[in-house]
């Protein structure tokens, strides 16, 4: 009998053990705990001048191989934090003890993002001890804030924008879509958020004796967020969906092709019926349509009073050429055109703002990775699936570096990322590293943009 | 120069002072201090054989003097408790000690209800005295959970009824509509509350990597909230007004005769204008109008999640003769009928359920208060108010006892009840006790029925 962790490097499993025992969670951990995950990481990267570089937050691993003269150059791009434990009666196994459990590894940051980046790590450190030297330079980028949205990544790119010059920013981060085939993700959504306030009286006031004199802040809102969709359920704000294109019928094509059952979507997310914009499948509203979600209500209470403020907050997950300050514009229109009695209304949007990315299908990095996952997966179809979520550091890469960036991460979306039990299957690891040797191979002659 | 405390009766000041310095609040205190209430107020009433009866509950305090053979019997209705102190950083005084300010008396329950009681208790006391004869028969239930809701007066007064047995109740709790004029509560308002449940996925769902995909049940919840009313305030439930009758033109005109300044109402409440159901002035809205009001709403908050559970707390304010099962009924056949997509909706009502109580303008106790406050204040109009809060004593009166509530309180609605600063104004202790005695003797000879 083989056992599914006969196929890992020696020594892999020990060192992720080890890198796991570091409890890196960038929510609560103290700076010393997320120096030690980095300098743990920056060791493991002592081939390639591997080093912790400071940042106004929580430190960056950086290291550079450029032995490739006239090659591409690719950056690698990371995580060495990890998500809270959550509730630790859920977790089934000690969270940041790593356990092997047939099939799968479990442990926080198995796959999220510490298992992924380690397989890059020891599938380089492997091929230039093999070989004497990689196909390409590779540059590597491996934050420690990305659980809390990277606050002060975007700082230091910028700042170090010379240093990390690459023709194509490669993310270890990520995952692929389901289980059941290979797949590429070539989108994630953009993403603004914003609130709608309503503000009555001064104070809140006695539903008895001032109840009929006033106009109540909560059905003004309610008033609001009914009509920012139609009966249908697209998003009912003129102007919204300005910068989407039609659905080209190539991809409605691809789409439909994908092997998805609706029935039992439905019953893995426990709804009692599946529901969105009329006129798309399920997996084209998920992939391709911008997405207005009242994410929930700040308002009163159980008690019998008029709450003299009411705040909706509200989220647009976008696509395409969807512009993040006019969808807040458009939406500020869509409210102040209502023009409700007796209450001041005001949108409020906040600072972050992210448009949606997307590489092209036909773009020289997706096609070398198509071709790479498919020597690893070889009979089956390689999808080209969408991030709905939103990966800030994609348009900050675009932005900072002029690079674009593919994904190309070894965790499967269903993997438990951020919740309790997370795992990461033992298989995907030696798949990954042969995947990304193939792909360094095949970017090196073929080209990365 | 004259204090306004010149006006009081020998010992009222330092008898307030004693009972106001036990801090009976009903929410916080231990039986130990409500009993001590109990008992320091039933002491008051030697004279009428006052005792602390047990409930389940804190306990009561009951009084007879029934030396009126042929003469009628009234009940006089207060409480002892009091509302919590709140914050007390927003105190001026020490809630719990006695303060003269200039024409007002400061202290926790100095209103609500501990002065408004003892100035009757003092008012029958001295009466007794000088005539040797009160003119009617008088009992006391004087109660120490009005301030929680009353739990358990339904069952004590059920289970007591004939020893309570009364030709009319006389509520010493309650309060003038305004300082500027005398005025008596003719009707007080129903109240019927519920939630509205909605829910979509068995959790929360990432916004992105679900959006789409599912009906959001704050979106549905909004769409239910919203079509609760029309655009010009109106309820818009099929049903809902049930029972109200059209505004008689008199009662219009009586309302219309009331001098009320909107745009003084407005700036008081603080809201940028006011607003209310078409074809109604404020004040006709405030005293004679149902309404339905959203109190609040639990949904989600600010983060990106699909909430599962959206939920809509409504409370109602019944007038006439709406019935709140019916009121009820009418809200959950309006929500079934929209039929929502994608979600479940579930109308939750609340047990408690208080249909409005009216006492009729020409009633013989209504006359016998207004000819009684005329006499105290010559000159001056006497208004016919409504309480648009619930009273759910008045029905309880009516049901176990088969008698009607006269609102008699010489509390005033401004005096801060509930609030930090609670006050009285001093002059109404010897306008109430006068006011009462007025009372009585035109019940003992005019009727009560």
């Amino acid at each position: 009998m083989t056992a599914a962790t006969d196929s890992l490097p020696p020594g892999f499993l020990a060192d992720l053990a080890e890198y796991v025992a570091i409890p890196s969670d960038s929510r609560s951990a103290p700076m010393a705990t997320m120096r030690a995950a980095a300098e743990w990481l920056a060791a493991r990267l002592d081939w390639a001048g591997g080093r912790v570089e400071e940042t106004d937050g929580f430190p960056v691993v950086r290291a550079d191989w450029l032995g490739a003269p006239g090659a591409p150059t690719v950056l690698v791009y990371g995580h060495y934090d990890v998500q809270p434990t959550g509730d630790l009666t859920e977790w089934h196994t000690a969270p940041f003890e790593l356990v092997v459990d047939g099939d799968v590894l479990r442990g926080r940051g198995v796959t999220d993002d510490k298992g992924p980046v380690l397989l890059v790590l020891e599938m380089a450190r492997t091929m230039l001890a093999e070989r004497g030297a990689l196909p390409l330079n590779v540059r590597f980028l491996l934050e420690g804030e990305e659980e809390i949205g990277s606050p002060h990544l975007p700082a230091y790119v910028r700042a170090h924008a010379a240093e990390l010059a690459a023709d194509l920013v490669i993310s270890a981060d990520g995952a692929m879509w389901r289980p059941t085939e290979p797949s590429i993700s070539i989108a994630s959504k953009g993403l603004v958020a914003l609130d709608v306030v309503v503000t009555g009286a001064a104070e809140d006031l006695h539903s008895g004796r001032y109840g009929g004199t006033v106009a109540n802040p909560v059905h003004a809102l309610a008033t609001v967020l009914a009509s920012l969709h139609t009966a249908d359920g697209a998003v009912a704000v003129a102007g919204f969906t300005d910068g989407v294109d039609k659905l080209p019928p190539q991809r409605r094509a691809e789409i439909d092709a994908v092997d998805f059952d609706d029935e039992e979507y439905r019953a893995a997310v426990g709804a009692p019926e599946l529901f969105g914009e009329a006129g798309y499948s399920t997996l084209a509203r998920l992939w391709e349509r911008p997405t207005l979600e009242v994410n929930g209500i700040t308002a009163g209470g159980k008690y019998t009073v008029i709450p003299h403020r009411a705040v909706g907050h509200v989220s647009c997950r976008l696509v395409g050429r969807q512009d993040p300050d006019r969808v807040v514009e458009a939406i500020s229109a869509h409210v102040a055109a209502l023009d409700l009695p007796g209450v001041r209304v005001e949108v409020r949007a906040d600072p972050g703002r992210v448009p949606a990315y997307r590489i092209e299908p036909d773009h020289p990095a997706v096609r070398a990775a198509r071709e790479a996952l498919a020597e690893v997966y070889p009979g089956q179809e390689v999808l080209l699936a969408v991030i709905a979520g939103t990966l800030p550091a994609t348009t900050l890469f675009e932005s900072a570096l002029g690079a674009k960036t593919l994904f190309f991460s070894f965790a499967t979306a269903d993997e438990k990322h951020h919740a309790p039990n997370e795992f990461l299957r033992i298989a995907r690891i030696g798949e990954g590293m042969r995947a990304w040797a193939a792909l360094w191979d095949r970017l090196a002659t073929g080209g990365t943009r």
